[in-house]
């Protein structure tokens, strides 16, 4: 099916037995990535999701990686409390907004009898922790995290971009800040200054909300399985909430990874933002030469430049 | 249910009798918009989809909006005569990938002996159809297409960036194009001479693919039930193609709405990019400051601030 193929092909997927093309794509570049730039994600820092199987009975795994510190600890450590309690275990997908987001956590959050109580060391984090001063980091990180980088065009949010441990970071010289680009989790919170407590979380499926960036915690991200989450039906509420229960999509678990059997837990790697491959790869996204394309732009949005991720097969 | 709903709440979903905050969010905005600011969209450029209905029986109706002239004119001349042809009836959705596009057409496109021919009168578009001149504009939009939004901020791939009837533009003070944003309908093609001929479709579904702009033709926008095509099953083959037929979704009819009875026919309306509502809209978008947010950037992503659409009512 050439044609069909051929239109919108991103070269991830040119069969390796091809012959390597003059410009390699990003796809080229990651598939020569020495093994050496990849990193592993530590069980620690995944979270796996269980839905109800679908109606054909298919299992539905959804995989969060985490945030590194120094980023919304404060969050991230109650969802670890969370999830360590079963606390989301029979809960749902209460949410799907086209375009927007998926949400989920306890559809009677707000019913003063039914909603179910949080963990007691749960903690209200403050608005703070919605960013990190660059003197958290080592001058390395913060002198990078100080420029603008080569790849990344201009931005209409921030001033500067960069890359820290496979997450990209929106700053402004001062502070640095995660981004909200598709796939990223966040915690859905009340009117400011009320933070969440990081029970009821969502992703992003559609284009990346940047005006979030700041305004809300980002906790982790769905490295695996968020075609589960971006697939499921509309909901025809307002803001895509469901209007009864059995629209829903049950939770059946969500675990540490650390909690399951070794055979039972994602083995996932990403490719270091500070490897030359990275850098490779970013800079041909941001001036795609290979045979699709005509036009070059010098540039690229930040959340055109996804991180790779890939299973470890080895 | 407060707290969830509060979770990311766009304003646009505000009570209409709720009290004007004093802020007003680009929700409010919009339906403070009088009549005048609206522009109906014409018939003749509403093409109405009808998708085989879902395991419900539900009926699944996607409408499209072309791009009107001088954009992508010859490519959406070739689709004015497939759809009066009523080429695309018995056509399917052959591809869904996750966070980029669903695409559809004949599924034995590349098959030369079941391939679907196509109507006599189809013409071969150049290249040079991917981008319109600024001299191919009156003064007034050439003036404003040459210099930068107050409301946007800057862009990755592009120098200037505005909205021409209802449609976002990029530039580079020399020439306008149309820009990759989330439901953009573009033509599938082969590798470059080629530019697709418009049978084969695809829309985004994801984070807005700003590298395909002037490296693919785009014609229109779906403006009606994209949540039809954003929702469907991802695809498992390469480059999210569905691997057997019977995960494709039958497409039963495509018609011009001028073909349908009038009863039958969509009747939308748009915001006039030129109007102050709009003007306004885009502000907020920019620079939010209704409850929910802490920090309005002071710029956005032309993405992130899409142009208002709506059923007309009275």
């Amino acid at each position: 099916m050439l044609r069909t193929v051929a239109a919108l092909m991103p070269l991830s997927l040119v069969a390796a037995s091809d012959p390597p093309p003059a410009n390699p794509g990003p796809g080229e570049i990651i598939a020569a990535a020495p093994k050496k730039d990849w990193a592993r994600i530590p069980a620690e820092d995944l979270l796996v999701m269980e839905l109800a199987p679908d109606v054909k009975g298919k299992p539905r795994r959804v995989v969060i990686q985490l945030m590194p510190a120094p980023f919304s600890t404060g969050w991230v450590d109650n969802i670890r409390k969370l999830a360590t309690a079963h606390w989301w275990d029979d809960t749902a997908i209460v949410r799907v907004q086209d375009n927007y987001v998926v949400q989920w956590g306890d559809p009677d959050a707000e019913d003063e009898v039914r909603a179910k109580p949080l963990p007691a060391n749960i903690a209200k984090v403050p608005e703070s922790g919605y960013v990190v001063g660059l003197d958290a980091f080592g001058e390395a990180v913060a002198d990078r995290a100080s420029e603008p980088n080569p790849w990344a065009g201009p931005d209409a949010y921030a001033s500067t971009l960069d890359f820290f441990r496979g997450w990209p970071l929106a700053g402004n010289g001062e502070s640095v800040w995660p981004v909200h680009c598709y796939g990223m989790v966040g915690v859905g919170r009340n009117l400011s200054p009320d933070t969440g407590s990081g029970a009821e979380l969502y992703t992003v499926i559609g284009h990346a909300p940047r005006h979030l960036d700041r305004n809300i915690a980002l906790v982790g991200r769905v490295v695996e399985g968020i075609e589960h989450l971006s697939s499921l039906p509309r909901g025809t509420g307002a803001l895509g909430f469901y209007e009864t229960p059995e629209e829903r999509t049950v939770i059946r678990s969500v675990r540490l990874a650390t909690e399951l059997a070794e055979a039972e837990r994602p083995k996932l790697e990403y490719l270091e933002s500070t490897s030359e491959s990275f850098v490779a790869y970013a800079r041909a996204r941001a001036n795609r030469k290979d045979a699709f394309f005509n036009i070059p732009v010098g540039g690229a949005d930040i959340c055109n430049i996804p991180v790779p991720i890939r299973k470890i097969t080895q």
